[in-house]
């Protein structure tokens, strides 16, 4: 039984109220068309857009834009090289490509945080979800044997770590993507009485500053980041078994990227 | 002979065009109080704070804001134990901190971008200064003979590298700051004709993404960040010489907190 690209988009935001002014959308893309194949993924990056292709789907379903950009599309930089070629090898591909963020991160919980939490085992710890984090008691951890389960989990060859490096925690606040930034974070601390956030990532100069800050009073506070990328490939991951069980006939994919930095 | 906090914020101000809406300012702060010694620094962490006053400043020169936020002020957080503990440091010690941020920026050229370009021993090769980049045109060098060279020059432990790590490097633009997110630096590798970017920070998942898809479709782009506070310290410690010429009765004294991430 074939599903059409409108069909895997409805199941995408059903039961969802719609969001308005969402950066999710299919561009580019016929919603009547038949769906061939899906690959699921964090971003729809240049060797995603080729393993697709490999691959035989002609739908791909990314967590952030292809174009850099959190609402640019194309028509950002259209005079880009590297986004002229790109555009080009997708509409000659055939390729359509739904963003899938706004929706993925409304879903209760949220797609993305669950996708991370249950990639770290941690899916029973959890006490409260709430829209911007899952707030865990884990059995007791130092910061440390954390950063290594972490790496081991998730397939990490570093995590940052800011903050106190020797407590042992028991209050976790898991947050995907961007949200490690401090407006998030930051009251995230005390209103959930963490000792430690697990973030994407951030700018440096707040949540990093603010532990330290912490420890230096005498506080016990500590973040470890581990990539926007990688906090939240794992719910694309989840979203592609979901997908199957949904639709058993279509074939389905998770696509990883490499680590976008080397350490150098 | 002594000068006031007003006097020092007038140096640090003049001849720059009046900011509308800048984040500037002196608080806390007695403008007519006299300065027993002033420290510029990246950010005025609580290190940067106890460091000040073990020094016997009363004036912190700070790049970045106290309480981790770009806006944002102690009220920013009015209930944080580590904002209102860092608050009452600072005024028991009676500090006066002055935020330094869009008048260094705006100077030309940039006094940050010039300090960094200036740590780097490279100078000599800028050909252009723009408000958010300076470039350059370097003698031929590979991507990680300059990650060796940025780490000896600012003593860094590691460099994050995304895109060519093998491409030889003629044209660079040196970017500090938060100026590696995509708006600022993606249209600048084809108007300034760059090989390479060396950046303080931006979001993962635009430059870097960019420039790892400029590679796979058979171009050579490279993007090196260093870290936000690694790019702006140079400049702050550049302005530490300038106001001691300026004021050489006045202890001056450049403050650099250690690297806020450790890798585990």
């Amino acid at each position: 039984m074939t599903a059409t690209i409108k069909a895997i988009i409805e199941t995408l935001t059903e039961g969802i109220e719609p969001i308005p002014n969402t950066v999710d959308k299919l561009e580019p893309g016929e919603p009547e068309a038949a769906v061939t194949g899906i690959v699921t993924t964090f971003a729809a990056t240049r060797y995603v857009v080729e393993r697709a292709i490999e691959l035989g789907a002609n739908l791909i379903v990314s967590h952030e834009g292809i174009y850099y950009s959190h609402r640019g599309g194309a028509e950002a930089w259209p005079n880009d090289p590297v986004c002229r070629a790109k555009a080009e090898r997708i509409r000659e591909a055939g390729l359509s490509i739904f963003r899938y963020h706004d929706y993925a991160h409304r879903r209760a919980p949220d797609l993305i945080t669950e996708g991370l939490v249950e990639a770290l085992g941690w899916a029973e710890y959890v006490e409260e979800h709430r829209p911007e984090a899952a707030l865990l008691t884990i059995p007791p951890m130092g910061v440390r044997e954390i950063a290594e389960h972490l790496r081991t989990k998730l397939g990490l060859s570093v995590v940052r770590a800011a903050g106190d490096l020797t407590q042992t925690c028991r209050r976790v606040g898991v947050l995907v993507g961007f949200r490690g930034g401090g407006s998030v974070a930051i009251p995230l601390f005390e209103s959930g009485r963490l000792d430690l956030i697990v973030a994407g990532e951030g700018p440096e100069w707040e949540t990093p500053e603010y532990v330290r800050d912490a420890v230096l009073q005498g506080g016990r506070k500590t973040l470890l980041t581990i990539g926007h990328a990688e906090s939240e490939a794992p719910g694309m991951k989840r979203l592609a078994a979901m997908l199957q069980a949904k639709y058993p006939d279509v074939p389905v994919h998770f696509v990883a990227d490499r680590p976008v930095f080397e350490l150098l």
